[in-house]
């Protein structure tokens, strides 16, 4: 418990604050009213709950570009306004039917959803053996001579032993993105994938997956984690088992999407421009909460922040929601070919995008220099749990930014949580807990708060 | 999602680890295991969802020390043994019963819990006119005559805008403890305390309150903080409504109970103990399982990683599983008694109290001087995330060793939702992360091992 002590300790006692720095104390009360204040809690519920998963292309993302820009209307900036881009449509269609056939005829139903983008199977579906490969190198040793005509299921687990869980997903997520294409290459009939999650359970992890214009185009699934160990072990003593697989996806022809924009003009410099922002596209399975929800709505607070307490800033803040991040990034390219277009001046881009967990601090992706200077602020920032100020990846849709000359920054939060949900059905509203979510709009305000007040250098 | 990026960026590339450096290498070697392996997390499940809430004197306290020892013994340890301690055996009896009588008649339901070790109601349970208050002070002002015979309703939330919750939750958690020995003072027949919690919702959160030997023991129920939000309300515009509320609880005379304890030997200093402990006891409302079944599990675990890497600590390893934390601290005191009599040289002890989230790092009940050599170690931690090395509280269980000329020392976690939980029947173990735990277990394992091998100068 440690409650009683704390009791003691804690009355009256404040966060180590020197008083005598103004940015100190201001910083404390970005903090103090986003955790106090509900708006972008209610934002995201109703992001969620209300208009739910919003894929590019659907109808959801309509109505979240709306419901974006009618948000910030109502914030009162000083511009809000739409930038047109063109995305692809493609509809996941009916729930996906999957199950392994014993040689007994016994049927076991399994947990699949089609990957983004994948073509449907056959209007009846697929049914053929599967062959169990964890790299790409066990599925060229084995060649076509076992492979043609088969289903491939990709089982190669995420690392739970690495620290970092990003890393993990890195050395699992090859077999998403490229499987299918590869093992066409080989006469596979359809893929089947483990889902890219540390738990173990049933649910489906969808994600965008890739066909190559030269090949043929065979359906992909993801499979649950439990779903793939039991087909896993179904195989050690069932070689010739059938999985079954019924998709019914379907594309379109592209359509007009739109970023949505809002400014507060800064004071001295307005036309150089300080972007935060986050992706208003989400997967079609779950309602899109950590990915990108919290992103969206943490963006929009950072410009509420400045507005209710009362700072001016001297540059132009810009909230930038960005479309379809999840499929072809068309928004963060479209966004980076107006700027340069218009050849308008920036002066830092944050992107918050590693869904609404406790944050640790940013990673930079900029000059040694830069970096440097920002520490300036390390123990400022570190009354706040932020001590994480590395080089490093920004994020996906800012970084179109890249080469402009100016610090392209992620919010870096806990990633341990984060691939329990991420692309998921369970990636919904009650799945975020409101002040971790709340700290990442207070973190990424102060930065741009400091950056705006005193520059980098 | 940011995932191709790091597909690319993370594939081969591994922590910042300096190679020649073994304290580093076992670090990571510990960090790898405790990931990878689910016995914390299997044992965690058994005592949550097998036993259960286990407050002490409970037939659940005395399964949980059964279950404790045959856990120890089975690691094969050098050493495995109870130590005898007396504990209060209070029951809360049947689920408790509340509601709002307005003047029209209407009858709302609200949730309540009795707190810790409170008196029943009378049978047929209590309806008296309720007087809310904010403060202790506001009760003084009000007097007597505008108390007696009425329900004090304690409704001060814990505040939100404070960045530490502990902060929050010391600015609050003093109606709890002694509310009802204040309220009696001026004659209330019972009394009613807001939810220690962040959330708004309809959990209620019991934990320990105090009786005053010379006063009236009035009974005392906390109500969720939806339900307090709703009585304050209502008491805006029906100041004389009724409040009905029925408890059950019961004391029994004292019983025998046990701390559980195990040691690996060490190899040169076998007479010197490194304590690693959290407490076996819990609530009975919920499962125990932040609260502290994880420190509990991630204790046992510290030994587990030992054993397993073949790591042979140079000092005694002791994990100690308190009982009686969330009562009288019996467990804590009798601990800390038999050291004394025995005249046991200990070198460090740790506690795990903060729930199962993910750590930041550790809080130090010792000199300066000492906290300073530890950080010799800084940079090792922040691999892992373990930035905050700072004075502080240390445990409710180990406290009572201070004095003795050695650290004391809390692991320090992300304290954001552990207030969602806290003594809540919330406190569940699929509230639980598998990884942040099992993080738990690597920052103490890993601790011990440097303080182990390299000692503290």
């Amino acid at each position: 418990m440690k409650k009683i002590v704390y009791l003691i300790l804690f009355i009256g006692i404040s966060l180590n604050m020197n008083a005598a720095n103004p940015d100190s104390l201001v910083v404390n009360k970005i903090y103090m009213e986003a955790l106090a204040d509900n708006t972008a809690y209610t934002n995201l519920e109703y992001l969620c709950t209300q208009i739910g998963g919003r894929l590019c292309g659907s109808v959801e993302s309509e109505k979240a570009i709306a419901w974006a820009k009618k948000c910030l209307e109502e914030m009162a900036l000083d511009t809000v306004y739409l930038q047109k881009l063109m995305v692809s449509h493609w509809t996941r269609g009916e729930k996906e039917v999957a199950y392994i056939k014993f040689n007994s005829a016994e049927i076991k139903n399994v947990h699949v959803c089609a990957l983004g983008e994948s073509v449907a199977t056959p209007k009846n579906g697929i049914t053929a053996e599967v062959v169990e490969v964890k790299s790409f190198e066990e599925l060229i040793k084995l060649g076509k001579e076992n492979i043609s005509g088969k289903i491939v299921f990709y089982n190669r687990a995420m690392d739970p032993s690495k620290f970092i869980t990003f890393e993990a997903y890195g050395g699992a997520a090859g077999q998403r993105f490229v499987g299918a294409v590869k093992a066409a290459e080989f006469g596979a009939v359809g893929v089947v994938v483990r889902s890219l999650t540390l738990l173990s359970d049933f649910t489906t992890h969808t994600g965008i997956m890739k066909y190559d214009s030269a090949g043929i185009n065979i359906p992909a699934v993801a499979i649950s984690t439990k779903d793939a160990d039991l087909l896993s072990e179904s195989l050690q003593t069932d070689k010739h088992l059938l999985f079954y697989m019924k998709t019914s996806c379907q594309f379109f022809s592209e359509k007009e999407s739109y970023n949505v924009i809002g400014e507060i003009k800064g004071t001295e410099s307005p036309n150089e421009i300080m972007v935060v922002g986050g992706h208003l596209d989400s997967w079609d399975n779950g309602q899109g909460a950590h990915d990108d929800g919290v992103g969206v709505v943490q963006s929009i607070e950072v410009l509420r922040l400045f507005k209710k307490l009362g700072v001016k800033p001297k540059h132009t803040i810009r909230v930038v929601l960005f479309m379809d991040e999840e499929c072809h990034q068309r928004g963060g390219k479209k966004y980076a070919e107006i700027v340069k277009l218009k050849n308008e001046k920036h002066i830092v881009a944050i992107e918050s995008d590693g869904g609404g967990f406790t944050p640790n601090g940013f990673s930079f992706d900029t000059s040694q220099d830069t970096l440097n200077a920002i520490k300036k602020w390390s123990s400022l920032l570190l009354n706040y749990g932020l001590y994480s100020l590395t080089k490093g990846h920004s994020g996906v849709d800012i970084g179109f930014l890249k080469g402009l000359g100016f610090p392209l920054i992620g919010l870096e939060t806990d990633s341990q949580r984060y691939f329990d949900f991420q692309h998921a059905e369970t990636d919904t509203f009650d799945k975020v807990n409101k002040r971790q979510m709340q700290l990442g709009s207070a973190a990424m305000a102060s930065l741009i708060y400091l950056i705006d007040k005193n520059g980098i250098q």
